[in-house]
């Protein structure tokens, strides 16, 4: 069993309009909604390869219970999000009717989450203490809503490791800083993340110095240029066959999912990067943001590379 | 007892954002919902003037929930919405946080509403008839939802006309097109309205041309320069003291509750058009849009102009 904690997690709302011209009346001619926020999108990756998830942090209000709804009649996922009083937060994407699926062209509403109490956050990390031991792994995901101390993943990932699970971290800012401290087993940034955390704009400098930092392992999720690897068994670099146009959205998170799979089936690290690169890959070529199209992604294990990068001195 | 219906109810959200930029992804800074659609605005205003009003209209999904739950919390409104197994429609207002309150610069995105099944419908209709016999006038408000004939508001029309029940029609297009035919108590179109349903615009001839539809009394809402009406007991311009800047949000709304207020309390039309003068007035110049402002409108009532119109050759 998988575990990913999303703790602001999201009712990701799409609405389609003709064209979106502020201060303008639109008519919205689509609405669709799914469970969001990291860990959700992993989850949701991870069940339709087959694994079984469970899925904690944070739920409540009419769009948490939308969430849990769906998560229901996701197979393969177990929910065990924590209510709140709060309202878990909206996300709505504005699409234009005129747009190309695959161009990225949404404008972007994000609500800001709940405001988690004292409680709320004592009563997640009792529940996510009594899941550890049913899991074989844990990733960490996303941003932190109000009132959850900047440290909780640093937190988390402690308990995770006196638990003898071995835990991922995606996040960003000061709580990836904190959580890199506290060394979890591997963290994923994508570039911007990498440059924000280390200063430095060259990859293969700044994934070092993360590791300096802390983590045991990095991978670095670089767009177009693919994954980078540092790890004590050795340094990769994996990459798509072309460089494929689309919606990135969600990307990162099925690199994420394509981690904990080849984590979880104990394969070595150029197959882990190469189903990650690969669903990554699937992922942006999808019609649908942040779904990942199965044939694409089984054409695409036999096509990404993955070469040994030179151990800098 | 007032009746008001909206058969196309909505959870009016308003978004803050510091500026909104299209294809960019923006943090909301504050979140407010509130119930939504015609009819229940209507209500709210006569609530809060102290009279007991009882709503009718759809309700269903998440969004319904949350409209059902604020109704009930305010007093002196009866929820008598009708179950539906779609969503009710949400409706977003995009407002910048650097826009002053009285500028109605909002960014709107609409959603469609839920499809109403034939079933829906009929067991509105019955609740419609039940209620009829306790009400002493109902207004039929805003615009109809998918799966309700373009005839509703007719039919509804006469429904009330047989349980000798007067009634006021505020719609547009086909919907008020047939309403009229049918012979309404009374309607409120504003300016646009009147145009399109009567190809003139020119509100005199066009306001006599209503009646002549079938209309018993018209009152034309002309923005700044106030309410028209044309009326068999005679023709009153009514108009604000001075013109006002704000946001018209809503006003039309106001002016239906200032006009069944008057009629309820049994006014002749001229107090009966100042009362929606200053209603609507009030609610322009209020800083939250849709409400009005109880001492603006006090002041208001000993300064709105009433003038008899000269009829027509």
């Amino acid at each position: 069993m998988i575990l990913t904690v999303t703790l602001n997690t999201a009712l990701d709302i799409t609405y389609r309009v003709r064209e979106l011209r502020p201060y303008a009346s639109h008519r919205v001619t689509s609405v669709t909604e799914r469970p969001g926020g990291k860990g959700l999108n992993v989850a949701r990756v991870l069940a339709a390869l087959g694994h079984e998830v469970t899925v904690t942090g944070f739920a409540g209000g009419p769009a948490g219970r939308a969430v849990q709804d769906q998560l229901t009649a996701t197979p393969g996922v177990l929910d065990a999000l924590v209510p709140v009083s709060g309202s878990t937060r909206r996300t709505i994407a504005v699409v234009e009717e005129t747009a190309a699926n695959l161009t990225p062209e949404a404008t972007q509403l994000n609500e800001p989450g709940p405001q988690i109490t004292p409680a709320e956050w004592s009563a997640f990390q009792d529940v996510y203490e009594g899941l550890l031991p049913s899991v074989s792994v844990v990733a960490l995901c996303g941003s932190l809503p109000p009132g959850v101390p900047v440290g909780a993943y640093a937190h988390l990932i402690r308990t995770a490791r006196a638990a003898a699970v071995p835990v991922l971290l995606d996040t960003s800012g000061e709580p990836l800083r904190r959580g890199v401290a506290a060394r979890p087993d591997l963290v994923k940034p994508n570039a911007a993340e990498l440059t924000e955390l280390t200063g430095s704009h060259e990859p293969s400098q700044a994934t070092r110095d993360v590791r300096r930092r802390g983590a045991r392992a990095v991978v670095a999720s670089l767009g177009p240029n693919g994954l980078l690897a540092v790890t004590p068994e050795g340094r990769w670099r994996a990459t798509p066959p072309t460089r494929v146009r689309g919606n990135p959205t969600g990307a990162g998170d099925s690199a994420v999912a394509g981690l904990l799979s080849g984590l979880i089936d104990q394969l070595p690290w150029p197959e882990r990067l190469t189903r990650a690169t690969a669903l990554s890959t699937a992922t942006v070529m999808s019609p649908t943001a942040g779904e990942f199209d199965r044939p694409t992604y089984e054409q695409l294990l036999s096509r990404v590379t993955v070469t040994t990068e030179a151990t800098a001195a």
